[in-house]
């Protein structure tokens, strides 16, 4: 969410606010603007849905998509302004923040490396031990964070292929990517009801998904959002943002 | 303090917070980067220098000098930015942010435009109420963030004349800058113990000087701040940081 | 044109391209970057469209549209280095530059600022004195263009009404934009036989339309551009691109 | 060379231009801009040392340091625009580009990764194909660029030591850097008078030294760049620029 800048417009940020309890909102690195900011965040507020900080790299012309190979002192100082500043916007606006997800190639090299795992972590911890660090189900990121104290939240991706390790099958892997609707909302609420999903190979695996993310920057998305939406409010899943 | 930038080097902060109160960070908008900001904060904490936002433009190629024509409403959220970044990089060394300076052409056209002087008040309000503006004497800024109901301190310049009005003498014109060390120093003693200075025409015009400027980027500021320092010291004027 | 960045999209290039037969290409400053100004430039010479230079301020942010106030040094080198990397861009492809048009705030300071016309004129003189400096009509930046020995066209505006001076009613006044395509057709091809158009006050006024601007990031512009496009075509007039 | 931003000054170009005879200039992206470009191609005019583009990574936050993971076609499109600016502003000037070579961690990346030495390779021959592309010694970059045709020379680090295979040591290793100024320079009068190098393993190795690389950006290069400058002359080497 928040992935605006400037002139430029992306998303479908006030339509998808009615389908989801918790935002990440882009910190002004990746994408994003102090504008499109503290915009997205009244929308999120209006909307009863949980603000989370979404810290990118610092490479708006490549979206925050390409590897950066940082040290971990610069990666702890750019999640420390980055979600400082989302925080404090919030806060001018009454509200809390309340997670922090990692955007794009950081969220991808911190799951695996446990430097930039332990420097994200850090960086949050030492903002406010109360939020929330959103991690890739089953990564080493998640087991990091967990154990320097933080809270964490265990992400599943409704359109994407598994491992039977668990992991998520790489992009440039054939089947990776899940283009059927319907097809990732059933496989979504068979994980939500069992905490168990199929994997690639066809074998059963198990995820927690304490979160369930949705890409805000393609236009299938709405339609998605909607539907998974309506599918958990009809089932007896109980639906609340990260953190309450 | 905190003009840095990557690989670039501006300033001998070190040593200059040992002759200081309070110290005006920059932001990574006009100048600074997250991991100078971190560097620069512990550094204010270890000399007991009370921690400021120093906002600027978003021109780090003009080094937040040039005039920008900027919507209230966009320097609005660019402060909210920038100084929520730095107070929550404060709080997570487990110091406080104390005051907030504009930088630069951002300070300048707020003094007389009473729209950027609304926008910079609201943003400080909103993020911390007890946050003290600073602002130059004698300016509309003052009465503006005042009215507003903020914290205001008055800032005077060591090495500026002023007019007849109590206003700086534009750089441009013949006289504005005071280059002798001495001369300086005499003037704001003078100042500080009368609260009156001469004008550039000799007369004598009063002056609220809550706080006095020391620019950072040049080499004299260590020598000049070194002898002010130890000029108040070997008055009975009491030195302390704004907010105390 | 080209005005998208990164993973942003602005504008409809690939279509308006058949309408048109000069296009101003962003260099990478107020929008575009490389990727895009190659795809950009590939486009205008698959449709046989003269390639221009469309140079602007450092301010993707405020995509160019904010004043600044820059030195008239900064300026020559900022459009030296602009005008130049596509220059060199579009000979790669074995096309050539043929134009240059300042962009938004960088277009309205210089079409009255001296210095700043002066700094854009030598700029492109001294890349290659065959470009053609595209300046509003009626405005000293086309005297001042032409007085320093560079190639000029003026430029009107079909979506915009003009004083009795000849020239362009500021957008803050009402009646300033032309909403109806008809009427502002009407108007462009009145002009294009006549070399006059009516004033907001009635009035027939002289006006040298050597190019007419169509904008490429509305919507509407496609429509318009195709319509603007076949009057021409069915009149007897001919349209080739500048410099040709 | 040409490294400093705004504000920020790096380096001592105007006295190192005394003893080189090819100077590698920053382009824009992760050090220099269009002001800093434009007088740094004048001071190497009027010393008649050889003007050469330095691209790099868009990063100045990191000055182009920390490996990017880039497309091959983002690299060529980002090659072009910065050379082909510094290209337009050397002749804007009455001078002509001779070489190109890629800075920091895109050299880095580069030498090893033959996507990256093409996609460089071929942005330097769409641009002009009598332009030298220098590459390390013995590297795949040398002779991926020889094979696409390209004009090429072999680099050899002052210094740095060298492994049994003709490779640079990686800096994180011990002994991998020489920092006693006479040790290099009789390295390389030896490597200059018989084509070979003691490596760091005490073997004589075949290492081919088109150029010398001294960097700008550190204090010992003055002086180094003087002593390295007087041993050649003092030699029956000629010493002349790249290209000429």
């Amino acid at each position: 969410m928040g992935e605006s800048f400037g002139n430029y417009k992306i998303g479908n940020d006030a339509e998808i606010m009615n389908f989801i309890s918790s935002a990440n909102i882009a910190c002004g690195y990746h994408a994003g603007d102090p504008m499109v900011m503290a915009n997205t965040i009244k929308l999120a507020l209006e909307h009863h849905v949980a603000v989370g900080a979404h810290p990118g790299y610092p490479d708006l012309q490549g979206f925050g998509r390409r590897n950066m190979n940082l040290s971990p002192n610069e990666l702890y100082a750019y999640v420390l302004y980055q979600v400082g500043a989302l925080k404090s916007m919030t806060e001018a606006q009454g509200g809390k923040l309340r997670h922090v997800k990692p955007h794009g190639a950081m969220y991808n090299q911190a799951a695996v490396n446990e430097e930039y795992a332990v420097a994200i972590s850090r960086a949050v911890l030492d903002i406010d031990p109360e939020l929330i660090v959103v991690c890739p189900a089953n990564s080493p990121m998640y087991d990091v964070a967990k154990h320097l104290g933080a809270k964490v939240a265990s992400e599943a991706f409704a359109d994407r292929a598994y491992t039977d390790a668990g992991q998520l099958v790489p992009r440039s892997s054939e089947g990776a990517v899940i283009h059927d609707s319907e097809v990732a909302i059933t496989r979504m609420m068979n994980l939500l009801k069992t905490g168990e999903i199929e994997s690639i190979n066809g074998n059963s695996i198990k995820l927690q998904a304490d979160t369930i993310c949705i890409h805000g920057d393609n236009k299938e998305a709405l339609e998605f959002a909607h539907l998974l939406h309506k599918s958990i409010l009809d089932s007896d899943i109980e639906l609340k943002p990260m953190g309450l």
